[in-house]
């Protein structure tokens, strides 16, 4: 075997055993048809400068009306511009704001860092439930709850007993962070950087995901979490939000647009029944035809305008 | 409400409901006692010297001696300093070795990385189901196996029908990629960085897992999924394998020695319970008592001589 060749198709048989055949930020020339994707709200689309890139998330107004309302008014009044992810634990999350026990008037003196004027929010842990056909069932069972699946693109659970459902916890999702009274949450945002801590759904506001930049976060300054929790206590070490945006915000001619495969298209089921079903060679056993809810991507396409 | 106070406490809750109280890297002063630790074999411990700090790796020979052997000896012979990590995909996998399709005998002309002296390997994908106690099960269901649990700290799924067992792709996981065919595995490694692809299980020869430096791995710089694999076409931009050493080789004085809390110890199931059924008044609503096989970290102590 020469190494080119082997190799490659190596890379090759291994890559499509193992993503989507339509991955974030481009589309195939052969992928879904424009009426499968749904495009982002730029209401909806937060943009965060951070260090090392730009990260892109999409909120979920319909989970969270009070804490997605919340957010646009905080990144309108410039409230993150210069803050900082100040508790960044590796494998579990990137949390960010004004920080945690470490901030004081002093180093924050503008009005939109005074944080009297940010009451507690209520929480929005859940919702009623969708009606058919937004929720789309992931076809198989849950280790957490009674059963998954997706709405508006968003990985959702819901409960048939109380007809109520929820944002889950995958990597990527963006929620805001709260004390121990459920109605605690102000300002701080967190983003999940590892394994699906599914053990918070539906005990925290979750109401947004990541549509491209993870691997910006991913790069973030971490703290050790066994000291302070995760906070990271030279301040000069912890990395910037240098600035955070709403999409709608920006001047067209700079304002990334993306889309998002329907999650209730044919298009979006098929491609996870062939995820369920593997017919690459490469798979010398075929695996279980069983899905994580957080390991099944729902493809998203950026433009330039 | 004020911010040091209000949100310190809330930092520290959700911390203490989302990790386990002794983290990797450390132990508390009340943590589990010397009896309930278990020091890492060198001849076991891999050490990767990536661009943003030292990755440590403990070999798992017990559930793939061939391969154990041989990334043993490749270390040795040199075969992977100033190699890189040619194909990082994020949330799924860092690649490392000679460049998958990329490499030739110019770029790489010393006779260590003479492929031919690296015959492929035949799979070892599970063994023999261990006696009890060594499995120590995680005590409830898994989505993709029969039965999950721990072994020496490993994550490992078992199958009661034909008695096999296998170390399950988690973050983390150290494994050998390979072709199509299940033997054709030579040099080249790869670590999960994103949320479990456990579909992999049991298809791949899994051997290891990260004990401290993920943070590391999740700097590297990424590939593009949507071309060429996830293969970073531009040389220049892949970031290097400066070094990988096995501890035993490492003079005394700068060899990292670590401890990994065992498994089959009554410290660890405590812990797992304990994760299992929180008492932190942070949660407003318990969690399903339900773990997941790859959200449980298995506590690893790290001491400089």
């Amino acid at each position: 075997m020469t190494l080119g060749k082997t190799t490659q198709a190596g890379a090759l048989a291994f890559l499509l055993a193992t993503v989507l055949p339509v991955a974030t930020d481009a589309a195939p020339a052969d992928g879904p048809p424009p009426a499968s994707w749904r495009s982002v709200d730029p209401e909806n689309l937060v943009l965060i400068d951070a260090k090392y890139g730009q990260v892109a998330v999409e909120l979920a107004p319909q989970f969270a009306p009070n804490h997605a309302a919340r957010v646009r008014a905080l990144i309108r009044a410039h409230f993150y511009d210069g803050l900082s992810f100040y508790r960044v634990i590796d494998g579990f999350v990137a949390q960010g704001g004004i920080g945690e026990g470490t901030a004081s008037t002093k180093d924050h003196p503008t009005e939109a860092k005074n944080l009297t004027q940010w009451p507690a929010l209520k929480a929005e842990f859940d919702r009623a439930s969708a009606p058919e056909p937004v929720f789309t069932p992931l076809g198989n069972a849950d280790l957490m709850a009674p059963e998954v699946g997706f709405e508006d693109g968003f990985p959702v659970a819901r409960d048939p007993k109380d007809k109520r459902e929820w944002l889950i916890h995958c990597p990527g999702t963006f929620a805001f962070a709260r004390d121990n009274d459920p109605d605690t949450a102000t300002t701080e945002f967190y983003i999940v950087i590892g394994q699906a801590p599914r053990r918070l759904d539906r005990d925290l506001t979750a109401f947004g995901r990541v549509l491209s930049g993870m691997q910006y976060l991913q790069k973030l300054e971490r703290g050790d979490p066994d000291v302070d929790s995760g906070v990271i206590g030279d301040i000069a070490k912890r990395d910037p939000i240098v600035r955070m945006r709403m999409a709608a915000d920006v001047p067209a001619a700079e304002r990334p647009e993306f889309q998002v495969l329907r999650t209730d298209s044919k298009d979006f089921t098929d491609a996870v029944e062939a995820r369920r079903h593997p017919t690459s060679p490469f798979y010398f056993r075929k695996p279980p035809p069983v899905l994580d809810i957080c390991g099944v991507p729902v493809p998203v396409k950026r433009a330039m305008p």
